[in-house]
């Protein structure tokens, strides 16, 4: 783990910086990558891979079987520029639902909802809330609320900041497939609170999934105020320009065509076949160095600026889903992954700088800067410094400081936050992880791994209902666990079965109890009497 | 990295589950570490340095200057059981700022102050803010807001939400040093407002620093409404259960008796020389386990329930800048350190569930899982199952998901989220790093290289004034990069001065304007004409 000292220095020079500076004057982005302790060599090496790469990517963007393990096309970069997609029936489809979501914007907008509350998990919310903080203004249409996990006190207190208004609530379900098990409970849960207040939850919903989806026939069958359709080609994790995302943040009043300009803009450049002008070939090229193409390693995402608060949430999922991968392309073991974490600066200065600096050296850090510090002028407060130019001051600092302990940083620079900028950040990534991965040879648009969970979540629900059946037929009867595990042939997964009872007499509505033993574990258990 | 198939089974079993499980029944707390691929043997051989361990734990809570680089004792353990507290003077000094918290809490809640309003950065903040979350209910007595970072646009935002009830805002201003830069220039925007909207500052603020500090001698000269003391024995990261975290947690209602009683019961069980049954002690030897002692290790915390959200952050804090560390005791060079991060599961399961399964195996897993499911009962959703069951079921899925794909986990286990058992899991964690600092040698309390970026943002701030006042020495003069670097004699930062300049001129406050070259780096920089 430990490299040398000799090793450690990272040879930082004004030249070095301008010759490998990118600056895109339309996008105002800047991208700094001399703080990354790569040589001109590498960049020669590279030259070869990067063209393969820059091949591959067209055929992608060509409608090329991307995902070949699910047969799928990646579609996301034609949901900014539905010309590219290989289909006039796509390219139709795209623009048509984006017509439709502004039409609808403004239905909504001359009507009495005054709230959006979305529900969703993963891929089809971490998107839309990370836009929705980022942009959100006083001069906002709506205001969003989120139910993005599938804990019920947590749908609660959602349900109550919102309280008497969910009448003026419109309430969005996204579900790629229709059929996310938190997102259907999250529905029925609010579901159940609208009509709990005499309102017809059909009148208040709308539904972003697949055509023909189980959450698709439902909300014909019922009636809702509108569906809209997700993609076979578009993932859950790129899927934040789609309706997934443009729907809410239409509705909140958020510019959506800046967003998509953005993202188009910025795919642009990165595909472009030249690395040294194309932000996102140079970002994956990064990784590639500091990785030496293996897994392990840390990328620290440390944006100054409370609106990119969540940006490091989106990123984990859509950098560690697309490349944490235990198979490469050729069917080899290469347990490829990025582990992503961060938050906002200068606050993780006080959290963890010690650690970058003085710990193990397994990481990298991206900064990321917005030059204008807020809207309207600012005061000094001392040394004739605005709190903006402390901010960055302590961004150049940390910055100078990992780079004395030899710790590699690079630094994105954009202008100011906005639906433009945020749409560039986006695409960005999204483009990193696309290089990244065909440079490593793996696949970054499935998720083999994931099914595992549910499917034994699956299995803990059923065997839930089986301990419960078996209780509910012995009423008053006293069993230990083995007994229950033995009597619904479970013997193997007593320590489940151990763990469901305990979560089952906590809570009141199997009416399960227990006799308490001594240890734990050797408690009995029962229902009634 | 990779590690042989074999190495990657771990073996569980009810007998193994039962025989390591540690549970409590005043504490409902139940630590399972069963699925941490440890040996009985490791547990033999361990026991002699665990003895070495629990002496210094006993002797640091006697008062030994358990951080000797700042020549401090550390106290954070006598903050719930001040007459462990060494000397009559510190644990009277600890009784009687809880009695006048609580007064003075008391005294607020007459009165017509509806919202609290914290001011600071880092440990100051992270665990005050988490609390708050952790424990809102409808029924708060006020509404706490945060001002936690530098950022003059989140500071804003802030400010923008409380909007005219800033007059029914009692402003708290923590900062140990009382010397913190984000944390006076919070106070610094904050005074603004209030000035702006006709308010008298003093009449509204609070400040808890170090008796005699900067902001200490502030508050009494302009006559604030009350200042409570930091001590130099507690550091920012343990100062949770002081009045850091107590004042506001008492001003919004939360059980502060509660917590304490959590966190003196938890440090209780935390002090035992008996491994097995001490909580605390099996926790750091999980990570000592699992990490070799060596750093490098990323500890995934995936709590399952919302209210636990910003528990991540707040650990990250608390073990990064503790265990981060260069040197060990001895001054040889170890680059200890553990990563934390997470967020909070089902969530999680869909964002990076694929890295743990697939990628590489360089982490372990803590579950938090809490028992009970809401306040009130709960309606079933599909197949005779509860949301709560389903959330659950994930849990109980991602364990054996991971199990199977040979990824260590550890299970927290609490009855329900109350004052009591958020006491119990900052004390268990506190203890647990206390522990482990123990076991590598290392000094858990101090922080030596965040200086280093400190000292580099302060120069960057006068490199910036100098900037500043040579262009304006020289109105309407253009100049590059170089010869203002070369004028103020700042050759070997010229990129750094590059950075400030683009800086300055896209903010109106010093009036720099550029002339803009191609490329980027070779624009001209003027004030004025």
């Amino acid at each position: 783990m430990k490299k040398d000292i000799e090793e450690l220095v990272i040879i930082t020079s004004w030249q070095r910086f301008k010759e490998y500076l990118y600056y895109d004057e339309e996008m105002e982005l800047l991208l700094d990558i001399s703080r990354m302790n790569f040589t001109p060599e590498f960049l020669t090496e590279m030259t070869e891979p990067m063209g393969t790469v820059y091949h591959q990517l067209q055929l992608m963007e060509k409608g090329a079987l991307a995902n070949p393990d699910e047969g799928r096309m990646v579609g996301h970069y034609w949901l900014r520029n539905p010309d590219l997609a290989p289909s006039e029936e796509i390219a139709q489809d795209i623009k048509e639902t984006l017509g439709e979501i502004l039409d609808f914007a403004e239905q909504i907008h001359m009507g009495s909802f005054r709230n959006i509350l979305l529900v969703g998990v993963g891929g089809s919310i971490l998107g839309p809330r990370f836009v929705a903080d980022a942009l959100a203004s006083p001069q906002d249409k709506m205001k969003a609320f989120f139910i993005d996990n599938g804990d019920p006190d947590g749908i609660d207190r959602v349900l109550s900041h919102i309280g008497e208004e969910l009448n003026a609530t419109l309430c969005i379900i996204i579900s790629k497939s229709g059929g996310t098990i938190e997102t259907r409970n999250g529905m029925l849960e609010v579901r159940k609170r609208y009509e709990e207040l005499g309102l017809s939850f059909p009148g208040h919903a709308v539904a972003i999934t697949q055509r023909g989806s189980e959450l698709d026939k439902l909300s014909q069958k019922e009636g809702w105020l509108r569906a809209f359709p997700m993609w076979d080609w578009v993932g859950g994790r790129t899927s934040l320009l789609s309706a997934v995302g443009l729907l809410s943040l239409a509705l909140q009043g958020i510019d959506t065509a800046g967003l998509l300009q953005g993202a188009r803009d910025c795919d642009k450049r990165t595909r472009r076949p030249d690395t040294l002008n194309n932000p996102g070939a140079l970002l994956a090229l990064m990784w590639y160095h500091s990785t030496q193409g293996h897994g392990g390693k840390q990328m620290v995402v440390l944006p100054y600026k409370d609106r990119l608060e969540l940006f490091t949430k989106y990123l984990q999922q859509l950098i560690m889903e697309s490349l944490g991968k235990e198979k490469n392309l050729k069917g080899e073991t290469v347990h490829q992954g990025i582990t992503v974490y961060g938050n906002k600066g200068s606050s993780d200065q006080h959290s963890y700088l010690q650690q970058l600096l003085e710990g193990p050296n397994n990481f990298f850090v991206t900064f990321i800067e917005v030059l204008k510090d807020r809207q309207g002028p600012s005061a000094y407060m001392e040394e004739n410094s605005t709190s903006g130019e402390y901010l960055q001051a302590f961004l150049l600092g940390t910055r100078e400081a990992l780079t004395q302990k030899g710790r590699e940083s690079m630094t994105i620079t954009v202008k100011e936050i906005n639906a433009y900028t945020i749409g560039v950040l986006i695409a960005l990534f999204e483009r990193a992880v696309s290089i990244y991965a065909l440079l490593v040879g793996i696949n970054a648009y499935h998720q083999p791994a994931v099914e595992m969970g549910k499917k034994a979540a699956g299995q803990a629900i059923q065997l839930k209902n089986r301990i419960v059946y078996f209780l509910k037929s012995h009423p008053s009867e006293k069993f230990s666990v083995h007994e229950i595990a033995l009597a619904i042939q479970e013997e193997e997964h007593q320590e489940m079965v151990f763990k469901i009872l305990l979560h089952l007499t906590i809570n009141p509505e199997h009416g399960v109890n227990m006799e308490p033993g001594h240890p734990l574990p050797e408690s009995r258990f029962f229902v009634g009497g």
